[in-house]
């Protein structure tokens, strides 16, 4: 019996706790929020579940093996590194934590002390990005071109972190993780329309290892609501829809095949192929219950996260450089800048 | 009695040939093509049309008045030039030129002998355009944020030219009009996937006066076709949709309003709206009919034409400094060189 | 405050109770069902409901004032009639009743004890049945011509009621709301494909006063979901896409009009317009909440439900008369055969 | 060499008229209408053919061996009976005529005399409608157990002909080709909304042998336009939507089973499958192209068309018996009267 805490009860928190309150092996036992009306309102629905605005209650229950941070972003990396140190596995929501520097910090003290620490990326959990993951690491898709993104609505605007730091999460970490990869260089360009100073409309260009260029678009002002990874492929294409109820993966039997070309015939030959759709059946889990069941597993097998530590601080890092690109005029950055290329260095 | 030649008989060409032949008021006299089985078949559509493989059997009709250059954009300066130098009207397709000196001098010239020279950029001609342009400049969408467009598909790989001056032109030429503006600085990142050299994906961005963005995804490498521009502005936000039949535009009323705030109040005040939805119907001319019907218009009322010769201009230096951008890495470069602001040169 | 129990912890029971648990003047008192594993989730889920296997621990609770019908069709006139007899209100899922003389009994008990009796006819609560009910008694629409609906997907089967007891009930008790009448004569077709004797695909005709005829398709034989209302009328047209999450209710500003003509003339003159297309945001309050608040008013308040036991009764009575008419092959049949007008009959 | 005469230049005649004059094998000789602005708009687009306003110019003229039929429906009986009495192959505009009588003795005529009658059945020569045959014949989706087609639009009204023969020759040309049979019997309801005695919505059932109903929908009476024809087969579904441009066929790997179920176990069994969907690749040929083409090598090869005298007989009598149904308040007849069963008449 593993018995778990919820740390921040606003949109997060309570399905949280509704998940955790059905696992058979799981006592979902402490509810914490500084504000009593949340409180109140989880009290209700679940009365099983001690509730209190102090977590001086989670840190110093002995019981206590594990607690989900579902707080604001800057709180991520105060709140984690103290149930880390008293022996409490943790799951962050995403993003992470506001920096590197933090983040880096809360994967080095669980690493220590041989803890789970685990980012909530929750869509690395649902059927539909598994799905992707599969038609590009099993070959189907062939080479992979360029993946582009769209996260875009009219946003409920933040005031403390821009949309970059709100939407792209989701889009990184679902490329790092369907590419098994991180980018080697990240640029970024972004306007602040509404809010000065803090960016509502951007778009990021991820360099990824072999060529693979990733370009998101994110937006808090855009009239309708898009959700699209396009993955274009050699052999095929892929639309991820995440509007779509029905039809969430499309996968094109389109592409372009470079024929080799000799030099007798010294022409440029080009294959199209333009074939059939298809729409695999996904199964419907919910994907936050599959992030769940993914860390109460985790702990008590002792396995690695999909989302770990390390998966977590590299959105951060990600999103840290695209930040300072956008300062940069929209200047590539390398992604670890040690190893920074560099090109207008050299002149 | 206008009399009309067209210059190159391939895709367009027959639809420029099929246009004048039903306008009471123009004699659609010559077509010229180097190939012969293209000149067999429009001789047969149009028997009354004469057809040459020699541009010298217009050059030297001095009973033409105007020609429409539908070749190869490699070859719109020389032969645009040849027939301004004879005192030939001149609608050439677009882009109007494969570079800025080539695109100046033919408006120079046209300038000078007092003739038309008009570009072909047909979208200006269309019913939604004009319903966006409208909508804009009346002030129904309030102050416009930033415009966001996609032209996307598998496409038809050129071999002469990128994906830049393939698809962009129809976008650049639809913002220019509708903003009723020209970019001061352009910045462009693209991609060479499958013919080196040649870029088949790219993203541009245009920024205008006044703060708009315009963002710009062109790409012959994806799985489906899009074809979409969002406007945002402060009161109102639009879609247009070319590739939806029946509901091109729509307009949605939604926004963000920015309350003016006091200092006793501290804090930031968004307003939100979320409100109804509406698509305006619209005229369904052919838009080359338009065309068409414009540029013998123009000359014969000594008018200037929507997209004349500045214009045309403008969309080519758009698309050369973009092209330069990406050379330098996506770097920002203002438009006109001599005004560039700069940044990193100050250091 | 009052308090209620709900009947039956199937797929409605619960949510019935979660609503009722959160309105500040309810008691959600009691819960029965006859399967203990629901039970056990509904009383896990609202500790404070008191659960039960047995009905006659409501009979027999003189605190309760209403009690929700929430089990089978079958089942329903026996429980309500328990019900009503012990002096309760009750809300009964939909259909009412499993036949006219079944509704007609719940309806008069009611009457007599002066009791609520209210039919679970959940549409008539949600925002875009209502806007449509506006459009068509504003006048908008104009003089309504027809109405055509359509109600399939591949269905979970039902092994003791056919389809049209299963999905219509939704489309008849939108029409009688929308129209305010109720049909005077009903055919139908069907065909048992799948159960031999359980009508899985079927169509309807329900003629309204005033010529309108409204036309219902239901099918659990279909490939995709489709869940819509076309409404016809002289000035606009309507469309109801309950599959659409954004675009619920478009208004079509088309129409035919049929021009007053002059012998002079000699000709049928109609005049068409096809203009713009408008979709009214709507409120997304939850429609059970809706329904459950609007009980727990009548109750209160002694008002009369929207969806009062004569309300129930009309849709039974149009489902049963539609059965008939399946086995007298279609013919069709005055709601209330006494004043059949029977065409054949007259030979 | 065929020498082809096209009688009447409206909608469908120009259509005609640019495909053969686009064959190598046939001499596009004579086009004939009343109206001499059509003649001429069609002499200035194809000067090599001969206009007339008389139809004798045609029967008079020996070298002609064909003509299409392309004027209103109540004139095509006597054109073609003309025609094919001076020994000339025809193609005819569907519906083939005006009434089973005039559709026999075209057909009894080409017979005797060894000639080629066709029906203009466009949709048959369709690539979505062969793969639907396809997919039907090859038993890919299992035994058929209904079809249901929708054909509605705000539609252009006709003064002499009702919605049914101006919109249901599609859908039935269609049902009787992909299910390779014709219906027993025939209902139909229908309303005349906006003109007296024509109607303007109408809803057919049409039993074909096997159990197979097909539900038809056709109106002039609707907001937006619906191509939509849904084959519902035991082991899978399939959609073709005709409105759509990319995605007219759509494959869904859905179905319902009944297991063979024994007495011991007592209990129906069904298996449900949801599985994936595919969107095959269509050539996307012009359909009239492939109609004209399939004509002349019927009469060059001798071959009997797809779409033969038969053929169009069979739905002329359909839309008869469907029209009489109609007067009869929808009750269903059989296609052939003298095999009627008439359930009825054995009281």
């Amino acid at each position: 019996m593993l018995a778990v805490a919820v740390i921040g009860c606003g949109y997060w928190g309570p399905n949280f706790i509704r998940n955790f309150t059905q696992f058979p092996s799981v006592q979902m036992k402490t509810a914490v929020d500084l504000n009593k009306e949340r409180l109140r309102h989880v009290g209700q629905l679940y009365p099983s579940v001690k509730t209190t605005t102090s977590l001086e209650d989670v840190i110093n229950d002995p019981e206590i093996d594990a607690a989900v941070v579902a707080t604001p972003v800057s709180t991520h990396h105060s709140i984690a590194k103290r149930l880390l140190e008293t022996g409490k596995h943790v799951l962050v929501e995403k993003p992470m934590a506001a920096s590197v520097a933090e983040a880096e910090e809360m994967k080095a003290l669980a690493d220590e002390r041989g803890l789970v620490v685990m980012a909530g990326h929750t869509f690395l959990y649902t059927a539909a990005v598994n799905k992707m993951k599969e038609l590009i690491s099993s070959g189907e898709l062939g080479h992979i071109y360029y993946i582009s993104t769209t996260r875009v609505n009219l946003g409920l605007f933040q005031e403390d972190i821009n949309v970059i730091w709100d939407l792209a999460p989701h889009d990184i970490s679902i490329l790092n993780y369907i590419l098994d990869a991180e980018p080697t260089s990240v640029s970024c360009t972004g306007q602040a329309y509404i809010q000065s100073g803090i960016e509502d409309v951007a778009f990021l260009n991820l360099k990824y290892p072999g060529d693979i260029v990733a370009h998101t678009h994110v937006s808090w002002l855009n009239p309708d609501k898009i959700r699209r990874f396009t993955v274009v492929g050699s052999k095929k294409m892929l639309v991820f829809d995440d509007v779509s109820t029905q039809e969430k993966i499309r996968v094109y039997d389109k592409g372009v095949t470079v024929q080799p070309h000799y030099d007798t015939f010294g022409e440029f030959q080009l294959s199209y192929r333009f074939g059939d759709i298809y729409t695999p059946r996904l199964d419907d889990n919910e994907p936050l219950k599959n992030e769940c069941q993914h860390f109460v597993r985790c702990i008590l097998k002792r396995e690695t996260p999909r989302s770990n530590g390390e998966a977590g601080l590299s959105v951060v890092r990600i999103m840290e450089r695209a930040c300072d690109s956008i300062r940069e005029n929209g200047e590539p950055l390398a992604l670890y800048p040690s190893e920074e290329p560099s090109p207008r260095s050299t002149n």
